[in-house]
């Protein structure tokens, strides 16, 4: 009953038992063990420091805190939901074990600044897994790109054939996009790394209590500036939620290829069976079912970013029991895309790239009628017009059944007297790819370049 | 391995571990094995019927099935993700237990309309069980309206006090919201409630099987008329979404009242100790934990519904493995709404009103002011012109310190000579309150009308 | 300045101008004249019968608003942001021509039950104009769907070719879909078309008003029964944004297949040039825009029912200024839902259907693979080994390259003694197409079947 | 017709006259038209210095520009829909204009890259306006905050008073909030100044372009490394709307703050009567518009997010036309975030702080258990053991409807012999407010030294 909680001092009626299990949160926040005791551990030699608590009683909460980490990494401590949430977990344990030490710890402290600080902590070592997860990828597809640097394929706009690239280009388009997203995890990453503890339940605390010592112990650049702030303050969470919507938003489209590419239509590539399931009823499928479900996964998570945005939405200051519901999104959100990032690099070294259909499918669909244009802009013939000619010649040869290259001395005359078989004849998509050799571009050894950048830059990130 | 798979016929190379996880739905559609066995049921029955299986098949699927159903509710049932859904564990067992008359009774089917139909009857189940739940809230709040249809409290427009009303017609207003929310649910359940079986995996099956059959054994209205479309559409689970949505923002929008009329400043109400906690640090707090999760819940269910909308948005037909995320969100909607709705129903009559703070509240800041102007009207004055004279009364009352009906010859005078004591001396709350003496006003007995509506209409609906 | 506005009477200090403007609806609540009208019609007619008004009063009021809706409709009232919205604009414009008649229409109203009124009565216009459309584009679907009901195509599930089907059937499923969403919308209209008039400012008015008879002459089917709730309801306008949303859903699927089946690796289908538009740069380009801009409009239309769920989730009773946001979200749904279901009506009656690229690949992919199988259940096997069965064969066809109708005696002895090239030589997608005969299959019977019901239903529903 | 079109040479029919409409970005990108033109000066004079163009084709192009961009902002050139966007616009123009040259410009570029550089351009101009609108809020806010630091008002969690706060402290969490947002707009820019220029269609082009020589003269920081990434890129856009959400989502916080503070119930504050407005029917009324508004406006820009997110979600690279829908989300969110701002700095200076209401709030609610508990602690009793009688002590207060500080002897005796008048006696909301005086704490010093670091800031930020 509410008298027994380690708050019910005031109270007069037990909690409804619905109600205790409607609001505890230890199902989530309880995998934030490690580093909630972390913060006691701070919190406690700082307050030992500061002659708040005796050497003695520091002494006992650090090697209590020491034994129920150990009894929890061991499986030997089953949270209940009548202690609602990790802290009061651990709370009423250590006082169990040490007594009087025990009821001693939570001095100039309070739950708002507790969690906040252990939500920051726990999410920040989120946040550096996540680095290695995307790191880990855009090194897969580095290598790949290298591999296919000349492996030539249809680029589409529109999912029309527009002009032939290498799949090596086009794979380091996901790198780039990759390596934004590492960016926005670190620039929240910096932002989040402050410490709220000390900021107590929203004021501050009478006690003369040392922030920066206990900042610097937990690895953080500073305590937040505002105590206020610090305790209503879920910005991290927002930002990291919408970091991760835009990742899975990456992954998804990276998906949409992977799947259109596997198609009977397309047959650009096949995935390993290890990463396909068939059908119940279907005897031949092969289905690729993992970029299915990373496609999936990421309306899950844009979905967690616009439940917080919700929930923050109106909310006075300071805490409100509302934010509670921050973990389950932003941990599912970082469990999801942590799968999901997992999956591809694992999957995508195992692809089977078929060479033949993508090059026969660069090679079609006038794909090099921009060259045509550019030929003809070599020629003297403004842009304008020489996109016109070429505009009428991919006419004249889809009525004709005619490719580009096929068109004949009469052909070229009867479009424009200024087209000329030596500009038609010498069209080919090998040509095309390495001639756009510019920074960015997508000939060979642009995309080498952008491979070599990239190898340097994950290797020194890693250093 | 993949070729253990009930589908690895065509398979090399075994499923990675971590795929097998990721891909796994057993953790949330475990939950439908009573819908999964009752499809099977039917279908086998009906197999029979049409002599695709024999009566001995049919005999022992029955008896495996009804064996299976009792083991897993009595846990000894471990569900495994190695055979991915709640299909396949329980295909499997039963093959393990029956051998080939296991083997036979995906005949004529596949999971694709086996899963589809599942969902909509575990969901049918889940909107009959809720609309209990909302039944239960209304009845409630009936009561609760009833006993205070005399109750006057400020009405509030932008927070600011606009009118006197009664606590009871406020009461109602939710009545009313949730009297739409059932209908909003009743609708999606009659739009749902539709037959995939027999879809088979897109295109219907070889077998001449009997649809109306299954869907008659089910409960179903009808067979769902176009395969493609029974397999591919989840229209009733973005529905339901969107109707949990609607009713969690009514929930959220009477949490906010609760959680404000709880305030110090408003003073409205107390909520019982039961549906409360304290502070870890501040001794005398009580805090209205229960209405800020209710708020905050309706943040995650909105979440659910983006989600979905987004996962769905660019699928082409028929089923695709993205699609599998359907069945998470949905659930966590449905259990997430139960329990805001259990939860408010078990705390509002418990609820303390403190009816003279409601009416001190009330009879201040010239809430009597629009009856002042309606004196006027019926003195002859066009309303805009008695808009503009009482305006300028308040203004006056403003700088004086007073109260419309405080006003005295002279300060009439002053303003408008229209304006008589006569006028705003009558003014009250009670008689504010008893004016609006229309169907859907504020009035006592208005109010007391639309509670014995609604207790009709809900023994109604439960008879 | 406030004291020149029509509610100024208490106010000391001018509106300050950018807050003039950024508080204006007129841009927005300007196209609902009609409706306020309309609104203004029915009040004036009930007071008068009620002798609120006198009989000339009301006369002129009626002509009054006359003359202005013809002023309006000629172009000749320019609305100001001075004025806020359409509601001031159009009740100044009427006492600036008759005087004080005008100043006695806002009598037992007020505005927040008037726009209350007038946005019901808006968006049921919508509402109706937009399930003509639904029908339309459902017609014209279905009249595509009778030309091609042998038309074979392969059926996806996966994006993997899993059984062919009928085009007929395919489109068919798109029918069901908008079958839905017109159902929705329909329950939805039912729903709303209920009276706020005479709710007043949020608990009814003191005069003796008849809100029967104003219901009536706006054809609402009853006054909303709760004065609270009919102000600060705003349930219509989530669950429209809901329904086009998920109307929204559908024609992004339906764009999404439209858009692969035009890409060169599809070639399915050709759309018309008067729906596509070319590239600047690519001279070759004919780009499916249309599908395209119907997909990203989808977003748009979920993102306008998210903000007003947001907005609405947390808002106390009765009427907030936040509310004013509504009608920007829901009428943009609506245009940009229109177009999209316009474009759609329009274009695919011109599509070239490519009916061999369509046979030819519904031929490969082992797409009669299930038929195989159940041509062995037939022979007495267990579904299941069946499958396996013919996995293996599949797994056997890949190594040789060949199709299942290809193996001989001895690849089918190898493989399992009870399969025979009796039961591989039959195998033709024809035939599969064909098997298919029950209620929802893909033969082409039951298609011409689904499209006379289909027929039926869209005539009964437009005589 | 198509044929008319700049890219129709491959048409051979006119555009759908609704199409035309329904396909045109020229009402929403038009607003880029100095962006544009910057762009193709910054091309054209690259072009030049290459070789491509040659030096009176660029001097023809750059007075053309001059002069079309002068033309547009006298009003002079109506754009028009038949030419679809700012870019067809102003280039048909151009040639209209100077003939040949205008048909030249183009060599090189494609709209994919030019869109992507003008919306670039456009959106960091946005950004930096943006800056200046929240640094101005800021320094606002900062001087309030200085002026009010010792005024003191009661903190609230869960909306129930928890401890004395001054209002300086409380309106610098939202300086905080705003740092952090302009943090996050920096970094947004930052990730976003690259050049997508000369990435051409997709893939670059055949021409010896310098994109280090139009990076710079555009002020980017470089080119984009992948041309494929540059096109199809709209990170920037869901980054910048994830920014407005969340700065909109904290005025949002602040909104609902306001509100409360001047319900009658709170009387906290004042708006001033050029930032309210009234009500049609209730003369009284003074209405808290603009925070409401601004409240309401956050959920638009959250939806503007969400439909964004679902729709870059999954499509393929590159460049797709549901991208065009990204300008009118992100426009329209700057849009509403500056308007947000500029009210919130306009109004808060002259709002009215009732310091009596404040303080009275303040020292009710037993706000100063918490010091009474850390008293306790002070002379050796452990925490959790002071919570409980400080708890027990707030129980009997509650009963006896005393104050904390109005315990007698015999009342501190019954609860525990520990408690004693000389700590009861010296609460006082003052005493509480002052002893939090640490870093981030509630004490008027710490508070002063908070403004004194802010104005630092903002004033270095401006320099």
């Amino acid at each position: 009953m509410a008298k027994d909680k380690l708050w019910g001092g005031r109270f007069n009626a037990p909690t409804n038992e619905f109600v205790e299990q409607f609001n505890a949160s230890i199902d989530v926040d309880g995998r934030m063990y490690r580093e909630d005791i972390a913060g006691s551990r701070a919190h406690a030699r700082m307050l030992g420091k500061q002659g708040i608590l005796s050497d003695d009683d520091v002494k006992q909460i650090l090697a209590g805190l020491n034994d129920i980490e150990q009894s929890i990494e061991a499986g030997e401590i089953p949270f209940t939901v009548a202690l609602e949430d990790v802290h009061m977990n651990i709370e009423a344990r250590l006082t169990e074990k040490i007594g009087d030490a025990g009821k001693r710890l939570h001095t100039a402290r309070s739950r708002n600044d507790q969690v906040a600080t252990d939500t920051r902590l726990f999410l920040r070592r989120r946040v550096d897994e996540l680095q290695v997860r995307i790191a880990t990828l855009q090194a897969v597809l580095v290598e790949l790109a290298r591999e296919h640097a000349d492996t030539i394929m249809p680029g589409f706009t529109h999912l029309q054939t527009a002009q032939p690239v290498t799949l090596g280009h086009h794979l380091l388009a996901y790198v780039e996009m990759l390596g934004r997203d590492a960016g926005r995890f670190a620039d929240a990453r910096a932002r989040m790394n402050q410490s709220p503890l000390g900021s107590a339940a929203l004021a501050g605390t009478t006690f003369a209590i040392d922030r920066h010592a206990t900042a610097g112990a937990l690895g953080f650049d500073a305590p937040c500036a505002n105590s206020l702030d610090a305790v209503s303050d879920r910005d991290f969470v927002l930002e990291l939620l919408a970091a991760c919507s835009i990742c899975a938003v990456h992954l998804s489209r990276l998906s949409e290829e992977v799947i259109l590419w596997m198609s009977a239509q397309f047959r650009f590539i096949d995935l390993p069976d290890a990463f396909c399931t068939g059908s119940s009823i279907m005897p031949q499928k092969k289905n690729p079912d993992m970029p299915e479900l990373v496609r999936g996964k990421a309306g899950g998570i844009i979905g967690g970013l616009v439940g917080m945005l919700c929930t923050v939405k109106a909310l006075p200051l300071a805490y409100n029991k509302d934010m509670q519901e921050d973990k389950g999104a932003v941990f599912d959100a970082f469990d999801q895309l942590e799968g999901c990032l997992r999956v591809f690099a694992d999957m995508m070294p195992g692809m089977t790239v078929h060479k033949d259909a993508m090059h026969r499918a660069a090679a079609s669909g006038f794909s090099t009628a921009t060259d045509l244009a550019d030929a003809l802009v070599r020629a003297g013939i403004p842009f304008r017009e020489a996109h016109e000619i070429v505009g009428r010649s991919v006419a004249w040869c889809i009525e004709q059944g005619k490719e580009l290259h096929q068109m004949d001395d009469a052909a070229c005359a009867a479009i424009d007297t200024r087209l000329t078989v030596a500009m038609t004849s010498q069209l080919s998509v090998e040509a095309c790819v390495a001639a756009r050799d510019h920074i960015g571009g997508t000939a060979p050894n642009q995309v080498r370049k952008q491979c070599d950048d990239w190898k340097q830059k994950l290797e020194a990130d890693n250093a």
